[in-house]
Formats: structure tokens, C-alpha cells, sequence
């Protein structure tokens, strides 16, 4: 073989940076195991329970009727005539097709999505919130992350050397790390505060925000509510100090809040950015601020079908043109998972003829969440040495692991960090696959994993019993 | 209003840089018309024609029932119980499910998509070209422009201020010049030959190789056949002297293959990149290569549901492993996207129940579109000042249009390029969107734009009947 184009050597080395651990190693080699199970290999288990990644269904969550239906009517508007489906969902269907060129969900939509849909979803936002929300400001996307993606990218310009700098909770969800390295960008820390069940305190982002303007530019302060991995909800008054913060600093705001209605505990409440900017008044409600969600999570849990928006406000108008240029190049979101936005955002309301059944499925999956919330983190403190925050929300815990000096060890001689050899044994052991708190970020020096509470509850409960075994096992072990 | 933190001064300057025509200021303004038609506004016409982009539902064509009835199926399963869908789309839903994580299309697939489907992919593909594919090398993608730039996005690496170059065709489809600018690479258009049909002339690639090699680090060579938006396909003896150009010169092959169903002119065929290569043995057997596939084009022009695939061969293993950590990040590409791919690559065979359905509907768009590329080319060539090529290939006619003296200058009084100047007078006066050979690129003072030829044949030939008009009158108008 001649040398070849593409070399380790003069690839794109910000790709070469990237690290995305929701989809890492472990889980490839969880991927390895379940083909070796198929084959008929013996294992100390006989299935891989993935609670690495937020993916209600694949974990046996239904998806919700009305959803269903108002996206197949879309694809196939004969079943306009099926006395099956109720009206509703027919009425959803035909708003979206009008909206649709041709009549056609084939057709391509705007790249900023179905203005329809785009209008509906400011109209929700005007609900959620109690203030204005303009159409003009929505935009449709596959999921947030491409949002997310989109709009992080209007900051990359390094300036004599000196990059943009992004402030991210650590831990975070990787897709931000992931993002800021591929795109080159400064990645600031925060650390959230564990003992506080993983606050967002001021003083540590000034830490932060401080150490870092000597080596970057700050630009941009993400912040994840409810948390991606540590399921804590922010209080009100301190997105009030964190707006402020932002505001004095000249930060642009990305609101992280695809999991706006996942919020389990009680005295617990989800504020929006842009509520709470709204309430404040100028001049924070003329701040830049781009707030996502998605129908990924939530109790729609429709991970594959890639629908999400995000709410950009105040920008510069110039700035906005060159934003709408550049998705415009990628054509448009998939017209399909914008049609299960419209379903999110405009449900049935009370008197139509879907509205008691797709509340009752909404309210089994999220009162079943907040059930397994309670559990996870009631069984992994019931464990020695182990030691979890609250789930107030989203759909994740971030316990904490004491590992023995001798596991250390023997990670080190593994070559692995010590989180992801205690990962990897779980997964040969048990077939548990988690996320290693390395991949989210953590304090130097403790040592932490992120597990889903997606399985359904008897299988939780199994898996949780196992997890026990496991850890008091291998803490035994390396005594 | 205080200062904001993204300004025009301080954003992404390659965003600034990017232009995609194909949704350009043009668009933006026919879009503006239809709505001050819907207010009531006197126009010298009653609708907007859009014929500038390749999106065919939108202009009227039906979509290919056995898709749809599939992907339905995928979204509501209770569809397997109706009788009035036939087994065989049943039976695909129910491998597309199959490959589903807890058997729901809401799931996340794996980043490179469902295997099951991938290899299907892989049997299209061993199927057209009689040589081997591997599953292992196919990627899904939401449309092909998302696998476009995920691979072209491998190359980012400036050395001493020296850029990656990347070879494309002129006129090209502005994906590539949008990619190409945001990616801060290097631009090598090469000239089509429009004498010879926008046949690809060796001497031409040679020239802009030896021209760019000065200023850049050429690395990629970009071939769109059938062509965009020039509608040639190339000869098998062409590709094969291309496939040679490329290795001798250690350039990475994209075959942009998405009109690989879309050939009419007679005498013809299409000849994939990877089959000439797989043909003409090693050395280019073993060439690094990407081909790029879509449901947007073709017979099924389903460009809402963002389906397509990548065939990328030859890689070297440690830069593949960095590619599949690359799209990681974006979770997946669209699973009902996926599963339209899976009907393209598994269409009904014959004896199965959809079969003769499917080649109906498939004969009828495809026989339709090449009676429609004939009648363009003829009504233009009828046009004095007007000349167009055949159109063999894909969904595109560009005619190359004399402008007169007059109207160059009156074009450049308005602060227009004169074929801007040109669409914008047809698009008021008309109705009808085209765009303008500027966006594409074109040799210097000669002046085209691209019409797509999808309208359906009575509005088409009413397009084109207003098109004659407006051309003559223009004329006279600076004659």
C-alpha cells in the first residue's frame, strides 16, 4: 500500500482532540460484547444493559400515541381517512403539511424549519414563560446538538492566537468539550459543587471565568438545566446571579434545556434563561441568549427522529443574516422530526379528542422516571463507598466511587484512568455499561460515573442489585 | 442597545466568506413575493415558480408509495395489521425495526446508522458495480451533504499557513464552495468544458492542478457526475482518465454519485467512480475514495427526509477510527431517513407484492423528467441569445445567456453581478426563480443561470413559454 492521503499525521488535529465518551471505547466494546452473546459465547450474564446514553427507547420506553400518529399521517396522508386515528392528530397533520411546499413532507422546508411549526413553537415559549417569543427567532434543527453546534460556531475567530474562550459546568455532557475542541475553541471549567448536590456557586465561576481571561477570550457561558450528568435543577435565583454574572462579563448565554420536562423533585422547578431575562428586564432581557430543546428526552424520549429547536434572541441583525447563510448550506432539518416538534409543542388540548391519553402517557413516563430517580440514587447510597446527589432532574446520576489505593494500581498498570477500568470490569462482569466520570470532567482526584435511569424498573432493580455485587466485589478485591 | 458580544467584526469570518445561492438573496426575495401575493398584492403574474432548487415534491411530483407505506409502518407497527399494505413494505419495516435498540425507530442508531441497512447499502452497491463492498465502509447520513462535509471536514490542517486544496468543478453545486470557504480550505475550480457539453477536459484539471500547487496543498478532487448543475454524464474512458489524474497526483477522490438514477439522454450510463476503479485494478483500486448517495434526487426526490449514504474505501484504519469518533458527537443521522435509504437500496423484487407498482411509479417520474429535460433544452436553444447544452444527466439545465452591452451596464449601475441582474428582473417581471451562473461559477464574461427541470410539464412548458417572453423583451429593452 502507497502512502495514503489521509494520514494520522496531516489529518484535521482538532478531530484527533475530540472525545465524545457517551459513544467511547466502553460502549464500542459493549457493542463487541452483545455480537459475542448473539454468537454464543459464555459470560458471567446474558445481556448488556446500556445505561451509557439517554435513549428512553432503546431502553423500552413507548413512544406516545399522538406523536406516532400525526408523523405517519405526514408520510402517508391515506390514513386522513383511518377512523382510527383521532382527529387531532389528523388536524396536526394537515397544519403541517399546508405548511409543507408541494403538500409534500418530501419537500425540503426552510433551513430555519417550517414557519408553521416555527410559529407554534414561540407560541409554547410564550406559554412556558409568560412573555413574547418571536417566530423570527426559532430555529428548527436536527436534535440541539446541531443547534448547539450552529451557533457555537458563529464565535470561532482567533484573534493573534488568542482563542474564544467557552465556559462549561464540569462535569458537562460532552458534546461540549467534543464541540470546543473540534472547533478549536477555549475550553473554560466550572466546576459544580458536589456537596451542594452539584450547585452552580458564583465564587467558582469567577474562579474561572478569572484564571481563564489570561489565556482566552471569553465569549460564551453554557450552562445545562436541568444537569447533563448531574440531574441538579437550578434555582431561580441563581439563574438570576448567573445572568448577571454573564451580563457584567459579556458572555453569550447558551441555555442547555432539553430537559425542561424532566424535573422530578419536589420544590423543585424548571426556570427558563429567557423567563427569567424577561422578568429581570433591561438590561438583561437584551442580552444574547440561545436557549435549546429537543424531543430527544422529556417524556418523548425520541432520540432518532432528531427534531429540536433553539430560541436565539438579540443578536445583531447582521449577525443573524450570516447565521440563517449558514444553515442554509445544509438545506434543512429532517421534516419529519420538525413534525414531532409540532406534536411537543402544540399537544392536545383538553376537549380534543387525544388529550386524556396522551397525558396519561406523558404523566406514566415522567411519575415512572421520577420513580427510578428515587431509586437509583436511594440504592447506590445504601452502597459503601459509594455516595450520590439528587436526581432533581433530566434523566442521569453522577455518583461518586471511592476506589482503593490497589485499584488505583492497578488501573495505572492498565494504562487506563481509574474510572474506566472500574467501568470496564463492571461491563466484563455484569454486562452494565456506564459512562466513566472522566468523560464528563470531575474533581482530580475523586472518581465518579454516569448511569441513565432509563431501564425500566424491574430491570433497574436488577441491574442496581448487580451494580452492588459488583462494586462491593471489587472494592473487596482491591482491599 | 449596549455592545453585543458577536458583532460582524469579531464572528467566524469564514461564515462571512460562504455563500449558497442555491438559497440566496434570490430566494429570500421570491419567498418575499408569495407572501405580498398572499396579502393581495398586483403582480404582473399570480405565483412564484421555484425552480431553483432540486426539490422535486415541491413542485408536484408524487412520492413512490412504497416508502412511504414502509417508513409509516416504521413509526406506527399497528400498520402491519392493515390489509391494504402490502407484505413486502411490510416486511422491510420489520427488518428496519430489527436493527432498531428496543425495537423503536425512536432510538438512536449506531453514528454510521443501522448495520442492517448499512449492509443492505453494500449489496446495492455489489449489485450496480459487480465488485465487492463492505458494510464496514458504508456510512448513513442525513442527506449527502452531511457526509460531504463530515469527510471533507478530515482535511483541516494548515501547515505554515499553506491550506489543504480541494479541486471542484466550475460551475459546480455551491455545497462545495460553502464547504470549502467555511472550512477555510483552499478553492481549485476547474473550468467544465461547455463546447464539448461540459465535458471534463485532463488538460483543465491539469492547468488548475499546476496553477493551485503554487498557493496551496492540493488534496482533493471533487467530480459531480451527473452533473450539478450542468446536467453532463461522464464517459467511462473520462472517469478512468480522472481515477489516474487523482493517483498520480495523491489526490483524495469525492464522487459526488447523488443522479447516479437520474441519466436520460440516450447512449449514456452512469459509471459509478468506485466500479471504474474496482475495474482498472491496483494501483487505483486501492485509492482512497468517497461516494456520496441521496433520497433527495433520483426517482424518489423525498429531500425532506434527509436519507443518504457515504462509500468511503481505502481509508487508513487510524484515520477511520478518528472519522467514527468525528460523527459520533451527532449521535445519528435521522432513523426514518435511514429507513427511506433502506427502500432505495431494497426496492421490491420482482414476485413480491409492490414490485410492479414500484417500477411503475419509478418509469413514470424518471420518463417524465427525461421528456421535461428535452423540452428545456429545446425551448432554450430556441431563444436567440440563448444556448443550452443537453441535458443528460440529473435535474438541471444552464444556459448560457448573451446579455446585451446595455444591460451589463445597467446591471452594474444597480450594484449587480449582470446575471443577478438578469434573475432578479425575471423573478419581478415573472414570477420565475431561477439562479443565476454567479453562484456556480462561470467563465469570466459569460453569463448562465440554472434552472432545474422539475415543474411539472404543463407549468413547465408555461415556464418556459413566459421565460421566451421575458428573454425577448429584456434584449430588446437594452438593445
Amino acid at each position: 500500500m502507497e502512502q495514503r492521503v489521509v494520514t494520522l499525521e496531516n489529518m484535521n488535529p482538532h478531530v484527533i482532540k475530540m472525545e465524545y465518551a457517551v459513544r467511547g471505547p466502553l460502549v464500542i466494546r459493549a457493542t463487541a460484547i452483545e455480537k459475542e452473546l448473539q454468537a454464543g459465547a459464555q459470560k458471567p450474564f446474558q445481556t448488556v444493559t446500556k445505561a451509557n446514553i439517554g435513549d428512553a427507547h432503546a431502553m423500552g420506553q413507548k413512544p406516545i400515541t399522538f406523536i406516532r400518529q400525526v408523523v405517519s399521517i405526514c408520510l402517508m396522508p391515506s390514513l386522513l381517512d383511518d377512523p382510527s386515528i383521532p382527529d387531532d392528530a389528523k388536524q396536526r397533520a394537515r397544519e403541517v403539511l399546508a405548511g409543507c411546499k408541494g403538500g409534500s413532507i418530501g419537500s425540503y422546508s426552510d433551513s430555519a424549519g417550517i414557519e408553521a411549526i416555527r410559529r407554534h413553537v414561540a407560541q409554547y415559549i410564550e406559554r412556558r414563560d409568560g412573555f413574547p417569543s418571536s417566530w423570527e427567532n426559532i430555529v428548527l434543527c436536527a436534535g440541539a446538538s446541531e443547534g448547539i453546534r450552529g451557533m457555537m460556531k458563529m464565535m470561532i475567530k482567533h484573534d493573534n492566537s488568542i482563542k474564544p474562550g467557552v465556559m462549561i459546568p464540569i462535569p458537562q455532557y460532552p458534546l461540549y468539550s467534543a464541540t470546543i475542541a473540534e472547533f478549536d475553541l477555549h475550553q473554560i471549567g466550572y466546576y459544580l459543587n458536589e456537596s451542594t448536590n452539584w450547585g452552580l456557586d458564583m465564587a467558582e465561576l469567577e474562579r474561572a471565568y478569572n484564571e481563564a481571561k489570561a489565556v482566552c477570550n471569553p465569549k460564551a457561558l453554557v450552562v445545562i438545566n436541568p444537569g447533563n450528568p448531574t440531574g441538579n435543577v437550578l434555582p431561580r435565583e441563581n439563574i438570576e446571579s448567573v445572568i448577571k454574572f454573564a451580563h457584567e462579563r459579556n458572555l453569550f448565554l447558551f441555555a442547555d434545556e432539553v430537559y425542561q420536562d424532566n424535573v422530578y423533585a419536589e420544590g423543585c422547578k424548571f426556570h427558563s434563561f429567557k423567563k427569567v431575562t424577561s422578568e429581570m428586564g433591561p438590561p438583561y432581557s437584551e442580552m444574547e441568549l440561545a436557549s435549546f430543546m429537543s424531543c430527544s428526552k422529556g417524556y418523548m424520549g425520541e432520540c432518532g427522529l432528531r427534531g429540536g429547536y433553539a430560541e436565539i434572541v438579540n443578536l445583531d441583525p447582521r449577525v443573524k443574516a450570516m447565521y440563517l447563510k449558514s444553515i442554509s448550506a445544509k438545506l434543512c432539518p429532517t421534516t419529519l422530526g420538525q413534525a414531532v416538534m409540532e406534536c411537543v409543542v402544540n399537544p392536545p388540548q383538553e376537549g380534543e379528542p387525544s388529550y386524556e391519553q396522551f397525558q396519561a402517557e406523558k404523566k406514566a413516563v415522567l411519575d415512572s422516571l421520577a420513580g427510578r430517580a428515587k431509586m437509583v440514587v436511594e440504592t447506590f447510597n445504601s452502597v459503601p463507598g459509594m455516595s450520590c446527589n439528587i436526581v432533581q432532574g433530566a434523566m442521569y446520576a453522577f455518583p461518586q466511587i471511592k476506589l482503593p489505593e490497589k485499584a488505583i494500581e492497578a488501573a495505572k498498570a492498565a494504562g487506563q484512568a481509574p474510572d474506566v477500568y472500574y467501568a470496564f470490569q463492571l461491563l466484563e462482569n455484569t454486562g452494565i455499561c456506564i459512562v466513566p466520570g472522566t468523560g464528563f470532567g470531575q474533581c482530580p482526584g475523586t472518581y465518579h460515573f454516569r448511569t441513565t435511569i432509563l431501564p425500566q424498573p424491574a430491570l433497574l432493580k436488577t441491574m442496581l442489585e448487580k451494580f452492588r455485587e459488583f462494586h462491593t466485589k471489587f472494592v473487596e478485591r482491591y482491599q
